[in-house]
């Protein structure tokens, strides 16, 4: 018998069982999550469940949060918030509301998910909280409802793909270039049902932030999971977080030496380039190179794959004393309220205004086309977001370019797609939003 | 033969005759808007009367907002700004883009309405510029398009309806709360097709901003304009936007003493109370006493009406160190980025946030139900815009009560309707966002 992944691990101890790929098994859930579009559905699947009463199985660790469309951006929109309200008052779950942030990030400023852990969300991009080491996924408004009344949800222990990156990222290389160019390789559909592993020094060495990138579009190459071993960096981050020590958080989960898995990608980090993927496919990965000169209309630096606080400074160092390419606008919409308080006390916020960008509250943005800065007919955007499917801003006939905060931010200083290794960039450590900051 | 009213003297002297009540005239335009919803019908006319090549009458003068829905709030939005920003490239019109803020504020911050001009807007709050001394008016895209070419348009001079009030403004009540009184009295079509005139010492004392409220909202009675005296006080607000010195502008315009009125309506200011319009009409205003202890879910600051920074600081002032009323949320939209820039500097952006507000970027916002808050079934906000229709901020099973920014301060602070009379109120003088803030 070969060892186990990293999925295999976390699945195997959530499950009492020896989990193997293609096993199927009861888990018990950790932390669930829903949101203002898909919770709805949820509560009526969790009501039919529990005849209508309740309870939760377990309310301090069921989140609800009013971000997709928030503020209400229309009457079904408003309706839904207030489902939430009721929903999350009725039965005691945490809820957060108008303002206070991305899911995602709401639930890793919190500390929701810790390494091992099984965290289920009805929101595809609930492989986020595999940057921490968790196994976190993407699941149905009807798993969902019956995970909030049973604690425990049904999986199918998937394979597990692995990306091992090794050396020192050059300048201007982020891991949401590492991303890209993982999903342009084995493409959209390349790791359907599996795990993505991520690992090798180049990972090891990137601060949560990065990590947690890496694990967000897991999704986008149709992963079930995206998991980054854990390590002091977690436990560190996670004590900051949560105000407990760094030594209550137990890091040492790690895929065995002889793991199986369904495929191994290999690759040198000082080879690797700044990538920006075209319309209308996050696949579409290409070297910046490629693109640049491409004219943009709009830039949109936000989403729960780059809204975090590191990621809005590194265009804000940028565009510091600079303004916006005439003709060319651009809307920041930060992941969540202690990032967007952040923004104010540090300066970044007013660099952004100074510069000509709009700060909108925190939330999901105009990232799925809904408010915030739509697209119209022709328009097009280079985003930091993670999907530029047709139509996902806006208008069928506007274009999405994908990019890291870097490369979107040396755009906007010339109103095409440029290379951010043509400007001076930084790269931040895992300077985390405090606690303080992070309080409800 | 009688004396004249402010609105026949000031169009006498843009038709060059003797213009009296009911008569028709043909006036020059000295400044003209249009924005993002009227825009594009606009100039369609505008092209249809000068066979698609212009040119603009007076480019200079002519504005072109991106404003209602901004940051586009979907497709048809986002295709109507970039119809803006095509027709201003084309023929030189000065444009104001997303976030620049709402298009009356604009024309007053940049100095395009001054005493005795007359501006014309397809929006129906361009009375707005009474306040200045201006005959502001509302007109349709058909009339603006074919002023923008020919740079006049025909009238009928209205009657005119005097408002005075006399003495001093108690505590707590402030310009909005006078003008919601005048509409509840005369009702929403008490001045159709009439000036309103304000005047009497409590209004010649109101600072500026506060005479705009009640010229903005003449349109809630019906007024095809509402006009106030100018003075010192609009000269040297003036000058201060304007860079040009005090004596550039002249304030002589006055009504006659033997002007004719259809209708004087005298007030003693020390009669009156903070009002409060229920819903869903602005002329159901009450003392606020009538309402005192609703239940509100939302308060909204912003609006042409009273998103300036006077008012946003009035709010602000109320809420300093405090929090919002537990399950009551506040949208603050300021009505230009030279208040949102100024709202930063000054710490007054800070006590929103910190009260658990947002701020959104400057615009109109969620005043007419499309983006930034809007309401669902059974929502009731308490707003400091100018109309509370059924289902003007969303849906037809909602509720919007009209008050004063410091009666929606004040009940931020309970989450129930609140005389502000029961918390410590500031009234701010000549208080003006100075050129410098202003730039675009």
């Amino acid at each position: 018998m070969t060892g186990k992944t990293l999925a295999e691990r976390i699945l195997s101890e959530k499950s009492n069982t020896d989990a193997r790929a293609g096993d199927y098994v009861e888990a018990e859930v950790d932390a669930m999550l829903t949101h203002d579009v898909t919770g709805p559905l949820t509560f009526e699947v969790f009501r039919g469940v529990t005849d209508g009463d309740g309870p939760l199985a377990d309310p301090e660790n069921t989140v609800i949060t009013i971000d997709h469309h928030a503020p209400a951006d229309g009457v079904q929109a408003a309706n839904n918030h207030n489902a939430v309200r009721d929903f999350a008052a009725e039965f005691g779950a945490v809820q957060f509301d108008v303002g206070d942030g991305i899911c995602h990030q709401l639930l890793v400023e919190h500390g929701f998910a810790e390494p091992g852990d099984l965290v289920v969300g009805a929101d595809s991009h609930s492989t986020t909280f595999g940057g921490l080491g968790a196994f976190g996924t993407g699941v149905g408004s009807t798993d969902l409802g019956t995970a909030m009344a049973t604690g425990d949800l049904w999986f199918r222990v998937p394979d597990s793909v692995r990306f091992e990156v090794e050396g020192t990222l050059p300048d201007g290389v982020y891991a949401k270039d590492l991303i890209l160019r993982f999903i342009g390789d084995v493409g959209f559909d390349g790791a359907t049902y599996r795990a993505a592993e991520y690992g090798g020094s180049a990972v090891q060495d990137l601060p949560i932030h990065e990590r947690l990138v890496l694990s967000n579009m897991a999704i986008e190459m149709g992963g079930k999971a995206g998991l980054v071993e854990p390590d002091e960096r977690t436990a560190r981050f996670l004590a900051r977080q949560t105000g407990r020590t760094e030594s209550s958080f137990d890091v040492s989960l790690a895929p065995d030496d002889d793991a199986d898995y369904a495929a191994v990608h290999t690759y040198d980090a000082a080879d690797l380039a700044p990538q920006v993927s075209k319309p209308s496919n996050p696949e579409n990965a290409v070297d910046v190179d490629a693109v640049a000169g491409t004219p943009v209309d709009q830039l949109f630096v936000g989403t729960c794959t780059n809204g975090r606080y590191e990621d809005v400074r590194v265009v804000a160092d940028i565009l510091d004393g600079e303004t916006l390419a005439p003709g060319t606008r651009m809307v920041v919409v930060p992941a969540s309220k202690a990032i967007y308080r952040r923004m104010l006390d540090t300066g970044v916020f007013d660099t952004f205004v100074d510069a000509g960008a709009i700060v909108q509250s925190a939330g999901c943005g105009p990232c799925f086309g809904t408010h915030d800065g739509v697209l119209g007919d022709g328009d097009v955007c280079l985003a930091t977001a993670n999907r530029n499917f047709p139509g996902r801003e806006g208008s069928m006939d506007s274009s999405v370019y994908l990019a890291s905060p870097a490369t979107v931010g040396a755009s906007a200083l010339y109103g095409e797609i440029t290379d951010p290794r043509t400007v001076e960039t930084t790269r931040y450590d895992d300077d985390v939003v405090t606690p303080a900051e992070a309080q409800p």
